[in-house]
């Protein structure tokens, strides 16, 4: 498979003394590049968006705990604040927690940079392996939608349930793609639509409300989708109308994947009951790129991720394998300690 | 029931010898009123959405007619042009088809007038009838959703579904109303939300994807939507994502209502099959209040209605009466010839 031409960004990159990040905010329009030169500024940049997505967000808290080490900053408190930039992402504490214990070990900075370089590597590769599982459960010719953007800008690269429409469409397995457009932060349409445009794949935006008219006209089989987090039961927490696509799915009888590393998997989160989801600022739903388009005075309720229930996934594919039908059993099989 | 407390909205106004129209695409920033002095104005409002709104449409229309007749224009080609400018709203071919049996009978202008006047005023009474059949059925206490805009902006006055919930609040049955902010055009952020604080009814916006994660929260016991055309089977066409919320409900066990005045029903199609499905330009999915959002070079589809299909309808309201688990029996003993 020629996966290489359909995979050419890189949206976390460390310079040897400093991060790059890719300033996700300013996608399509603008490829502006944030250089964070102290762990505080990757604290910020996670929560305010620059960096998204669930893997990566981990990969740029793991280089910023290294950051900190090499300008002598005090670990605990910038470990701290990394952690509450983003609530619902479990990756971020499973790459904090892993920094932290090399911490404990007594590690250098220079074995810091290590490792975090080691949790990016083992990202792409994870995501390399995903893709051709993934792939390999869809049948030649089908028609896929996916929602947000899970794709190497969320990620160390390839992606995940863009991995996994990476390879397909390398594999011939894929040949329609149709990309939600994600509101209210329009990552479908500011980055998944640039992202697939980059690396040569042709795809269609719908609206996020045009899922469902279009699975009944018959053209998509499977919605893949990514996961902020995955409990023990197979509850998958992503990106705010995974629910609504998955029900819609089952409606319909078209394939739900959940394409995620196991660092996404939390086997302490017994069910999607027990996810914080996060709520944002009304803010965001009130106005549109700094324009306000809702009468001044309105109240809104954003809920930024959902949960798709075990019963409406038909298959979750991680690094370590594919799980069909997910349920308890199965997860605490493939991810138990 | 104080109705009037919540209904002081008039979007369509005949002036005497000519007919204002809210520029419905200025706001919620601007009240700006369009006056059209020649049919052919008012066919360019329909079609560039100035005024929108399946029965606001057909009453702009009759008075469009009427204008024509008062300036002596050629009727034939008048007509032909308001009946091209949006293909799936029935009530457009309805008032027009009234308008032409009138100048067949060899109706003068002031004939025309009257009709159209006649027109108006029996939709503004339908409303206000829907309003109560439909909150009769709320339990005291619930929690609606709505979406995009069905109220006085898209009708004589009052609305269709947004009537329902305009008396329902009156009535004490509804106390809380969420509205999808309904993309492409966000009619639900940017009139719906208007609508409701001008008329004194809390509201909250949302995301339309986030209509499920809502549903599942268990706040809303009603969906509450209009139609655009409603097939002799009651499979109902209304704006996109209209299915998508229908599924949803279902899966919840949230009760879906379609409101929508007699002139909406259309026992000429037998199905939600035969019904066109309006495409429009990808550019309205491609960039937002004029900014380009999404990569150049990127395609869309942009369907902007969805069928749903009666299965998934527990209840049509009109001015009739109350069709409750709709079906080609149940409609065509209330709407068959």
């Amino acid at each position: 498979m020629d996966n290489n031409r359909h995979d050419r960004i890189r949206a976390v990159q460390w310079q040897g003394d400093h991060l790059r990040l890719l300033d996700q905010r300013r996608l399509p329009s603008e490829e502006s590049w944030i250089a964070c030169r102290e762990a505080d500024q990757v604290t910020t940049a996670i929560r305010d968006l620059a960096v998204r997505g669930a893997p990566a967000i981990g990969i740029a808290a793991a280089w910023a705990v290294a950051l900190a080490a090499l300008r002598e900053e005090p670990l605990a408190p910038a470990l701290s604040r990394l952690r509450a930039a983003r609530p619902t992402a479990v990756n971020l504490m499973w790459a904090l927690d892993r920094m932290q214990r090399h911490i404990d070990a007594g590690a250098n900075p220079a074995a810091l940079l290590r490792e975090a370089q080691a949790i990016q590597d083992e990202d792409l590769a994870a995501n390399r392996r995903m893709g051709e599982l993934g792939a390999s459960l869809i049948a030649p010719g089908s028609g896929v939608l996916t929602h947000c953007n899970t794709g190497s800008l969320a990620t160390a690269g390839f992606g995940t349930a863009l991995g996994v429409i990476r390879a397909g469409t390398a594999a011939g397995r894929i040949d329609r793609v149709y990309a939600g457009e994600t509101r209210p932060w329009q990552q479908g349409a500011r980055l998944t639509m640039w992202e697939l445009m980059q690396d040569g794949i042709a795809a269609q935006l719908i609206a996020d409300s045009a899922a469902a008219h279009l699975m009944k006209s018959g053209v998509v089989q499977w919605v893949i989708v990514g996961a902020d987090r995955i409990a023990a039961n197979g509850d998958t927490a992503n990106k705010i109308g995974t629910y609504q696509l998955a029900i819609a799915a089952k409606y319909h009888g078209v394939k739900f994947m959940v394409v995620a590393p196991s660092s996404t998997v939390d086997m302490a989160t017994g069910t999607g009951e027990e996810i914080e989801i996060e709520l944002r600022d009304s803010a965001e739903l009130l106005g549109t790129g700094g324009v306000r388009t809702v009468v001044e005075g309105a109240q809104a309720w954003n809920p930024v991720f959902d949960i798709a229930p075990a019963e409406l996934i038909d298959v979750i594919v991680t690094e370590r394998g594919v799980i069909e039908r997910p349920n308890s059993i199965a997860m605490q099989a493939m991810f138990g300690c």
